[in-house]
């Protein structure tokens, strides 16, 4: 049976697996991104893929790349990268079929999550689903129908930029208030910052950093040492995270959440105000439906579902 | 060639139709609801269809029901109505299938008119598209890959409840600051309140109402006439508009957007402002793909939709 090669190009890191149809990943790479221009790390991904081959002594029938960023799998463009800022309209796609004569399938890394949940891992079983990766940002992967749904061009799922608040502070998308900044982590500094003058001030002398400086991984220490504003953070999160699902429940009357990205480490901290806060803001006939659930495949989900939209892609007749 | 019937139930008028597959009304009847409880609607229902059929000497194979309200359509139960407060749990399919031995399928209205508009109207040639329905709420159907979206239960399209600003006014679905309290009809009077005190007076004067009975169709007329604070009301809705359009781009990257229901009648007032709030929260790659046009089918959309969703039951084996 042939093995695939899936990519997950990540803001920071770069990970790569030869991976069986069964999802069984047979070897795999982990990196930091060394240089981020498009150049660079293209160079990089070459690299790793042929190490991973040579070292492994096996060949990949195909390979599936999985990027953060906003990706038009049709054309196999990588239009912007926000961890990534020198990539703009990057023709990823083509520029690594000069280097590997094997069929390449391109997406956003959600999408690849999504659809390695789905056949392997906590999607199992649900017809329709949306994976939030929260992060940096909220990912998104939409499984709708059993199958990954894309939109127009490709960019569904960028749901991290769902209006929050229209007056709230700007985004890098070029909107204002989106749902990221106040549900992945820059979230714990803004929420801190409507804390109490006192309450604050104890929380950054415990976390011994600046507002600008907190991150859910010091949040979630800090909750895990008992700190009554940390937990608080944890509520204010949790809330802010279940308005959006409120918002996409109401839309797609899509039932089934899965969490995952590394906050996703913290799910039982913010698990249940966000489920409350999206039942407060929906039907009351979805109350006993509703249901957040933490990712299964965890780092692994993104070379995955890479290599499975290979052997996905190996089956259609493009 | 068999005909369909279609049955339009909205929060106020019953309108049925007896339909052809290409989507001619061969005959139609409109009327108010006379008395709004269920056992009075389905009273009026039957003697309504039985009055088309014997009136046009035609029988339908099959009758497609569209229903404004939460609708579930596996077990054709209408969970609740908004304009139908009576209505709970009403298991309409099989209470219709008492008096008419024909197949019945029923759904949404909005996904029924979604359903005509995507066959026969404004989103022919459309992969994906959302109908926006703007009356006394918003309203959403969602054709996506071609096919109506449900969702796990049927409920999709609830786009009204978008959630539009978290700490907003109550809604009726349990919810607060919804998307429809900022875009369909009572929007009027909260954009109202939030002119200046003169300017909102001198509206009012206008209008000859209080605050609280401000409609679309009242400020559509004083804009006709040039009032420059009703000019600025329909900008505030556009705006408003625009955000939870923005929203569903950003979720689904669907990029078109028909506009039907009442207040659509005033679309060259509000498609401007609504597609320029849109753009200032998605990123701008959308900027050349958004697409917001009237829907093309008027009143007759529900009673085609709920005909066309009888012929297409007809052909499955359920």
């Amino acid at each position: 049976m042939s093995l695939m090669l899936g990519i997950d190009l990540g803001g920071t890191n770069l990970r790569a697996g030869l991976v069986k149809r069964d999802g069984h990943v047979v070897a795999r790479a982990s990196l930091p991104l060394a240089d981020r221009t498009p150049t660079a790390v293209i160079r990089q991904i070459v690299e790793t893929v042929r190490h991973l081959q040579s070292s492994s002594g096996e060949r990949a029938a195909a390979i599936g790349v999985g990027v953060a960023g906003l990706v038009e799998p049709s054309s196999g463009t990588v239009l912007r990268s926000p961890n990534l800022p020198e990539w703009r309209e990057v023709p990823l796609r083509d520029l690594l079929a000069r280097e590997f004569n094997v069929p390449l399938a391109l997406d956003n890394d959600a999408n690849a999550q999504a659809v390695a949940e789905a056949r392997l891992g906590a999607g199992r079983g649900h017809r329709h689903f949306v994976l939030l990766t929260l992060g940096s940002g909220v990912g998104g992967g939409l499984i709708l129908e059993g199958k990954p749904f894309h939109g127009d061009r490709g960019f569904a799922g960028e749901v991290g930029h769902i209006v929050f608040d229209p007056e709230g502070p700007s985004c890098g998308c070029g909107g204002r208030g989106c749902w990221e900044l106040y549900a992945a982590s820059r979230a714990f500094a803004l929420h801190a910052s409507r804390l109490s003058g006192e309450e604050r001030e104890d929380l950054l002398r415990a976390a011994g950093v600046d507002l600008a400086d907190l991150t859910p991984k010091i949040s979630a220490r800090l909750a895990e040492e008992g700190n009554g504003a940390a937990l608080a953070l944890w509520e204010m999160f949790g809330r802010a995270l279940g308005i959006g699902i409120a918002t996409l429940v109401n839309a797609l009357d899509v039932m089934t959440f899965l969490i995952g990205g590394g906050i996703a480490r913290s799910f039982e901290r913010f698990a249940g105000a966000a489920r409350a806060s999206a039942l407060a803001h929906t039907y009351p006939c979805h109350a006993e439906h509703l249901l957040l659930k933490p990712a299964a495949l965890g780092d692994d989900a993104g070379i995955i579902g890479a290599a499975l939209q290979a052997f996905e892609g190996c089956g259609r007749s493009s």
